[in-house]
């Protein structure tokens, strides 16, 4: 028996949610199919032996995701700021300096080179246009080279480079080496800029979800309904002009429109009929998701607090895994919470040890920031996105050097009644939950 | 029913089709699945309205391509060289020079930085370990920059630096902002050198196959017999330490080991279970498919042949989609057959339009180099292989920037019982045929 509505949505990550939730507002009816048996894509909770919970995903929101703090409120779902007190940590190796502010101190020198490094990028991102930065005057000359490339040709203090490399790793979860110039200007450009993607106060990562973001995708679930089928792996979507037929695990599923809102390593499984155009498969093959494994630790108590330090860390040291910690502890609640990131080439190298390798590493580096205490948790969570079915990396998808400048502009196109949602879309706050909601809207705009 | 042999190999392009043929050559029962009506994969014949031949995929064997010229002699098919006798044209916009070799004649400014680009990445490349890239001394730098960063820095000539564009864009079908200088320089030690991959005679592109190279494809076909499956996409393998299943199509297979001979991009949309590691995925979805539409036009004789010319010309002329042509004229036969490349940017251009109006810009480009007489093919056909489904691209797949030093080294690693072959998983002429052939021997061996 095929399930008839006006439009059916494939993926339920936050984009997808709230696409489907944006179309029954319109009173529009809506399938909205997921391949996994739980909402939230790239955001995902973790329950502790103790009960409480913790993202292990996507997590947080800053000034100007508009969007998010609405429907927030919308939701009664309370935020609150990330622990954001006492001294940074910046490890060089063999000693620990602390910090105030979202620039470490080092020698003069390094931190004057940090400082031009990144008013320069930030004054480039300036001059992009996020809703086509293929045409930019320099959009080719800056799509050529890598990031890499242009930090070593504007730096000449190892430290300033190895902290930029770090803030990078941090944003995009990949190396310096693997995306251009362009691309890192467009994607600061989309969220204000570099300074507003690596701050706390002020910035990408001020607040976080009381119940976690997956607890918002919960509420977005209920609010549809019946409309939601889980454990509906989309395999399959034949389309023509007018309407679309989507067969999954043994349903069928038909309707004038579809939104499509999976990253797009996802998308390019999906075998659709007809075949898309050769330009939009090959736009996807060039945007590989990022590698990142988020990593955290419970402990008794956030006990760092009591030496007057936030629990946040950079380290400049290779051979350990983790190169940027913060508290994580959910306010009013009693155990701390340290959470670390594995990135890029590290994410890579980290995936393929066993989970007690990884663990052991991890709580190695947490305590070489904060001394030996950090060796004894009550409990522990990492999640390697890159070894997830339906995810296959994170935090988003980075379009490989070269690839902005000659397939970008297919993007954000439908293709007959196929429309393009997910985070990756968004031209605002593209990679964050902002950016998964913009990209919703815009394609419910499309479709009315 | 289930089909159970010793090995199931998954593709019938030339490196399962080798791979087969070698496993049945030990007396190892196999079954091959070929998702395609026909086995050949990127190797595939058109035939013209006067029922001639051509070749629309991969073409060319070389100097060093033993495996290649051996399993013509087996199966007693001729080849012969590709016409190489006359002048070549060089394009500048404006006017045509006559030159011979495989060095244009510029202005001696822009020959001297051409010889010296081309000497200066041979010596770079003759250093690299085709097995292991990534433990070059300086791979991480190689893997940072991309040819084009390389290129500005390494030459001042405007010119020069064009044609070691169309170089690149001839011998892997992307910009060269798309691949890292450690992935050209290791393809083209895989291949002996560039001036090797560039060259006709004595070259990569010296010898072509009567009744084109999809004719050797059939005769391995033939030999392989009842044990090749045609119309058997597989889209789910599932596996265990010693065993695995593939359901295609409503069939069943069962083996003890399996040799997927996919591209990268097509092994991506394989649901294996259970799922593979994060750094395979992940590493995968780092080699896009080159983009390429190859183009040939027939005419009742080689008219350019009279003029003194090869049929071989490079143009620097940015806005004439062809760049490269060849006289792809097979011997014995009256007619002649000009073909043109479209290549990277200009083929994800040419994708989008139609036919008609591909066909009247590819003749123009013909017409500019060899005359009027161009304009006016007894018949004309182009293949844009980002348009079928089951490659999605070529020639083959470029790591990204970045890729071969992050995730290289599990590129020829098996995972559990399943192998993997194809020309990119080669050490020695990766990306050509005799990749493909060098790949399944590999495999082979692994299983033995």
């Amino acid at each position: 028996m095929t399930i008839k509505t006006d439009v059916i949505v494939v993926g339920a990550g936050l984009s997808g949610l709230y696409a489907a939730h944006l179309l029954q507002q319109q009173g529009k009816t809506v399938s909205l199919l997921e391949a996994r048996a739980r909402v939230g894509g790239r955001l995902d909770n973790h329950q502790f032996n103790n009960g409480d919970l913790v993202d292990v995903g996507g997590q947080w929101i800053g000034p100007g995701h508009d969007g998010m703090y609405a429907l927030l409120k919308k939701f009664a779902l309370d935020f609150y700021p990330l622990y954001d007190k006492g001294q940074h940590l910046l490890w060089l190796g063999k000693k620990a300096r602390r910090y105030s502010g979202t620039i470490p101190t080092l020698n003069p020198w390094a931190l004057l080179q940090l400082g031009w490094l990144m008013w320069r990028f930030d004054m480039l991102a300036r001059s992009i246009d996020v809703k086509a930065p293929w045409s930019h005057t320099k959009a080719k000359q800056w799509d050529s080279i890598t990031v890499e490339s242009w930090l070593k040709k504007n730096s000449f203090s190892k430290q300033a480079r190895e902290l930029f490399r770090i803030s990078i790793g941090a944003v995009f979860a990949v190396e310096c080496s693997e995306i251009s110039l362009l691309h890192a200007l467009n994607y600061a450009q989309s969220s204000q800029n570099l300074d507003y993607l690596i701050s706390v106060g002020g910035g990408a990562q001020q607040d976080r979800i009381h119940g976690g973001s997956a607890g918002l995708c919960q509420k977005l679930a209920h609010s549809i309904g019946d409309s939601l089928h889980l454990n509906r792996k989309v395999s399959a979507i034949n389309w023509h002009a007018n309407s679309v037929t989507v067969s999954s695990e043994g349903h069928e599923y038909e309707a004038e429109k579809i939104i499509v809102a999976m990253p797009p390593n996802q998308l390019l499984r999906v075998n659709f009929t007809p075949a898309l155009p050769g330009v939009k498969d090959q736009l996807w093959q060039h945007m590989p998701a990022g590698s990142c494994i988020k990593c955290v630790a419970q402990y008794e108590k956030p006990f760092w607090r009591e030496q007057g330090l936030s629990g946040q860390a950079v380290s400049l040291q290779g051979d350990l895994p983790v190169r940027v910690t913060f508290d994580n502890t959910e306010s009013g609640k009693t155990a701390g919470l340290l959470m670390g990131f594995i990135e890029g080439d590290h994410a890579r190298h980290w995936g393929t040890k066993s989970e007690a390798q990884r663990k052991a590493a991890v709580l190695k580096s947490f305590a070489t920031f904060f001394g030996e205490q950090a060796l004894s948790p009550i409990d522990y969570v990492d999640k390697d996105w890159a070894g997830e079915e339906f995810s296959r990396g994170c935090y988003g998808a980075n379009p490989t050097p070269g690839t902005w400048t000659s397939l970008g502009h297919h993007l954000r196109t439908p293709v007959g009644p196929i429309h393009f949602a997910g985070t990756e879309t968004a031209e605002h706050f593209t990679g964050y939950m902002e950016g998964a909601l913009n990209a919703a809207q815009r394609c419910v705009n499309e479709l009315s």
